[in-house]
């Protein structure tokens, strides 16, 4: 047994023992310890702080007397004075082993700490970003042995930090040699792994050693709205979000309006490219600003987003994907400099990183929600649908990940409803109908008072009542049906049906009337006929997705459902249940992943071996093509009735309409037969 | 013994067995026969064609019968309506072995042709270059498969071209889909491998075979002249060369004018960038329509240069390179998109190739004269001197090569001589003076008669008798020597002294006229004592860098020389040692290599290999620094005489002056003493 001092960590648990007079950083390497350091032991960076901890451990066998470190030195002094050290603290490479020690390493001082992602979310994001911050010291150049600057720079990292190889753009060779001299041979590079080509680049040089941090953007490029996450790339802390809508809706609300005007319009492609690209250049340099951060900071950026997005982004034409085979240019993941698509408000240098697509329908955005809630790790089976424009599906298990997407159109998210808006302050978000007098209550963004509950008004005073959103239109929908206000085929009753004068007729069919402010030139809020058969085209679509995934797997029901997206975490899943959005499932096997699809992005930001985790996942998955499978289009006539347990009048004759082919399957050889139906009954 | 048919390919001599009916394209893979195929076989392209040989063979034991091919085929037959093939050639993918059989490879069939560099040089080019034409057939996009065409152009360059892995820029992405579409999913694309990072991109893309070839341009970017020789990298040969003046002239004569320029104005380094990159876009520009070639098929450009052009080019501040120690910002090869050069006249996904440079003195271009002239693989020793504005000189053999390079000034290119010009026409190049006569005659450029011949005046009639170019001026001074013009010190003697009236008086000293047409308003062309002064000091700047390797490699004399630089082509040997240029060798073994330095780039470009071996040989160079030797200024000083057997009369007070500081040392640590010198004697 070795008489040499014994050094524990904690919580790793690891220990060795090691001669008097090793540094505890140097110590933490030789185990295999997670502690953090910049500079490489220099005593300049302070991320190798610990706390060592006396007296006895039973534990760990192990009594610790004062003396088992080395005294307080001078530069552990210094960055004290200069900065502050928290009480107890040391730092690991200027703190010798003297006796047997236990080492506490805070998990402020690990590389890869773990980041909860979110209170309702068991798992962490284990912090490990492509690119980190790396303090050299340079040789200086000698007349006798001629060599460049940029190859004893290499030789620094390759010395210092074990880093093999690593490339350099022009724009950062041309701004190497006066950085060098300014930082008088120390310099701090920021360094990024390319996780498939096992190369590293230098994406940014500082003079001495640099500590205003290093930030990435996690974007979630959405048909409709634009959402980005500004991450430190060091603690993993979501230092602003923001988002905006997307400019591209001017050139076609969904998808296929879009694909549609760049085949209609030479060059259209090339304009929706360059309206997204300079949306994304105004949110980075936004949210930058209202973080504090220089944009020469940013220097990574993660994008998922759905396939026609994915394409118009890159500045590829997006035609091939609005007709069978629906064929993607590239379906793997892409790594490029961000100034090749026109960003221009980051890093000159900064990389972007574009997450694999599943298939011509089902884009990046779905790849990034099976990054985030893993069904693939699931051991029972479970639904998870990512709801917006389009709704991407999963279904699987530890055996088998299925995948498709589904053409829902924007009604649930308040497009193409008659009073429908975007969840914005003044939007009608819940709603109750008493089954007995038929009337309304509601809640509106902005207030958490019921439209009934004193106060309500005043809370509202400054927004009004302007619409209702998504959310709202399924509850309204719901809460109809419930209160016998809707067939099971979805037709609205008149007044002498349903016994409320709140049901006016309007034109043939009949509207309900939940807000009337016209007396006061306010809005008139209703739910038309109109508005009715758009939720039930939706969420018929959204239901055959997840019946199709179901028969592919032959099951009839799965274990749970999670529902994903902004606008999952705002549903309410009782309504979603009785509206038939979903399958059948527990209420408490329901839950809401919040923005999965976003949160996929930030763990792509934060932790490299996630890309290669979800491209690996992404060949795995089973792709389910809904354009083309006869059952999709049986799912989505038998899903579009509306049962409920009360049928309270009798069935009316309904107009079953499908929804307009969202993709052209270039002729009907698949016997899908005729997309338009017409009155039936 | 196999009883198969024996199958025997000359010139290899590569011989096998193959089963009847076997391909030729097949049988000669197989034995590592260097046969060419860009169609892989689909008896497209035509590159795979061979002569069958019929009869007896002694030297190879065989007897070849009629029969013992296949058939000639439609495929040959639809090839040769439409092309034609060559009598008594045959398509080795399609011809296949019926019984033994010899196959002549024609050199224009073999992939590695060799391309003989010139009459001169007994060495080839051997042809494998970085970029390649593969013609391929990609899987149509299958709806129950997705895959992106990207990825499936990928397999099928893996399966049929046995390519492991491709990258892409966004701008061939871009225009993937539609090609692969227009080509009915038959395309070619050219492939280029970078030698270090061992990966390969696709250039370019185009529908079907692509017939109209692949080009590359070798560019030797001088501080004076800027010359390109666009290539087939199919066949290495060479389709057009050109050069045009380097613009950064107006910013300063010599480098470390230009230095000095960059120092002085802020912004300097980026208007000599500018310019630089405008002449080589207008450069090539040029070129590719005098070959008739679209400035598509350039795929590839290597450069040579020194370290101040080689940084100025790449947009670096070449300030560190005018002061001591000399640092390079990056020392070893690059290779980069042309377009991040500025340079746009080629392919937009053009990759540039850039020799490493030695030492932050000695360049790219001196480099390039190593992999040209490959000092290192010499058993002899050899003196290698590539004289420009700057001279580069190499010493060595198998054991040791030195390299260093000498601040000679532009005299040698014509320029700081009264008289002086570029080699044009019109120029003076060549000169005797009559021993006795004391009598001038000479050649001009653009004339093959010497001054006193009948049809001289009429050859030069149209571009008349302008000035001297950097050969003449060399033979006059020589021959001024040699006739007894001048004293062993470099002095004119008078018109007493010497015994023409040609030796005037000119302020305190004399000049020898060559040529006087002032009466008729053309010019009047002397040798001035200052245009002597300045060969002198360019002369002694050229012989001291020589000797001081010699100094470093222990030896007195050489065994060869070797003059290169498109100025070494045209120099008069006899006049070159006459005036004490270089060191003293055998005329027999002082040889020209013309441009060596554009051989090498060439040769870089043809030979993917060379690339990695001028890196390795860089490294072992040995670099000798004249700037701060003091034996460089004792050598330079002894060279400033022009010794000769025969001195006609006494010396007379000699001025010598050392050139200008080329290099600003930094201070005077090293003790190379003041650098001008007064009046002697």
């Amino acid at each position: 047994m070795s008489t040499d001092p014994l050094v524990v960590f904690t919580p790793s648990g690891k220990r060795g023992h090691f001669p008097a007079g090793t540094p505890i950083l140097t110590a933490a390497r030789q185990l295999g310890v997670d502690l953090d350091s910049v500079c490489g032991g220099r005593g300049i960076c302070s991320k190798c702080q610990v706390t060592p901890s006396y007296g006895e451990f039973p534990k760990h066998g192990v009594t610790v007397k004062e003396g088992a470190l080395s005294e307080w030195n001078a530069v552990e002094q210094r960055y004290d004075d200069k900065r502050g050290l928290k009480p107890g603290r040391r730092l690991g490479c200027q703190a010798t082993v003297q006796g047997d020690i236990v080492i506490d390493v805070p998990p402020e001082s690990q590389v890869h700490r773990q980041v909860v992602r979110k209170a309702a979310s068991a798992r962490a994001i284990m912090m490990d970003p492509a690119t980190r911050l790396y303090f050299v010291e340079v040789e200086e150049p000698d007349m006798h042995s001629p060599t460049g600057d940029l190859e004893r720079l290499e030789r620094a990292l390759r010395d210092q930090w074990q880093i093999p190889a690593v490339k350099a753009d022009l724009s950062l060779l041309s701004k190497l040699q006066p950085t060098l001299r300014k930082g008088k041979w120390q310099v701090t590079v920021a360094v990024q792994r390319d996780h498939r080509e096992g190369t590293a680049r230098i994406i940014e040089i500082w003079p001495g050693l640099h500590e205003q941090g290093l930030f990435g953007l996690a974007i979630d490029l959405g048909s409709t709205t634009i959402a980005a996450h500004l991450t430190d790339l060091e603690t993993g802390e979501v230092k602003a979000s923001s988002g905006l809508m997307n400019p591209q809706i001017r050139f076609g609300e969904d998808l296929m309006s879009r694909v549609s005007y760049a085949m209609m319009n030479p060059g259209g492609d090339r304009e929706m490219t360059a309206a997204v690209r300079e949306a994304i250049n105004d949110l980075c340099a936004a949210i930058s600003e209202e973080a504090g951060i220089s944009k020469e900071l940013i220097v990574e950026t993660v994008f998922v987003c759905n396939p026609v997005m994915h394409h118009l982004l890159l500045g590829l034409d997006p035609v091939e994907l609005g007709q069978a085979p629906f064929a993607l240019a590239s379906s793997e993941s892409l790594s490029l400099p961000a100034h090749e698509m026109g960003l221009t408000t980051m890093n000159p240098r900064a990389q972007v990183y574009i997450l694999p697509c599943i298939a011509g329908h089902v884009g990046a955005d779905c790849a990034a929600v099976a990054l985030s809630e893993e069904p693939g790790k699931s051991d029972d089976l479970v639904l998870i649908v990512d709801v917006g424009t389009n709704a991407e599906i999963l279904l699987g298990n530890t055996d088998r990940v299925l995948a498709c997407s589904s053409p829902t159109g924007p009604a649930f998210e308040g497009a193409q409803i008659s009073s429908g808006q975007r969840a914005a302050p003044g939007a009608i978000e819940r709603i109750e109908i008493d089954p007995v007098t038929k009337e309304p209550r509601f809640q509106v963004i902005g207030s958490d008072k019921w439209s009934d509950e004193a106060g309500f008004a005043l809370d509202i005073a400054t927004t009004g009542i302007t619409g209702i959103c998504g959310s709202g239109i399924i509850e309204a929908v719901a809460e109809m049906r419930m209160a016998g206000l809707l067939d099971a085929s979805g037709l609205i009753g008149s007044a002498q049906q349903t016994g409320t004068p709140r049901c006016v007729p309007e034109g043939r069919t009949h509207s309900y009337l939940i807000h009337d402010a016209s007396a006061e030139g306010g809005p008139r809020i209703t739910v038309t006929q109109g508005d009715i058969r758009a939720i039930q085209l939706a969420k018929s679509a959204l239901y055959a997705g997840a019946r199709l995934l179901m028969d592919e797997m032959n099951v009839d029901k799965v274990d749970r459902v999670v529902l994903a997206g902004a606008f999952g975490a705002h549903i309410s899943t009782k309504h979603a249940m009785v509206l038939g959005m979903i399958p059948d499932a527990a209420l408490d096997k329901v839950s809401s992943a919040g923005n999965a699809a976003g949160t996929g992005a930030r763990i792509a930001l934060c932790n490299i071996a996630a890309r290669a985790e979800i491209e690996r996942v992404v060949r795995e998955i089973t792709k389910v093509e809904t354009a083309i499978e006869p059952k999709f289009q049986e799912h989505f006539v038998a899903a579009n009735a509306i049962p409920h347990k009360t049928d309270p009048f009798p069935e009316l004759a309904s107009v079953v309409t499908l929804p307009s082919p969202a993709f052209n399957t270039g002729g009907d050889a698949e016997g899908t037969g005729g997309r338009r139906r017409r009155r039936r009954g």
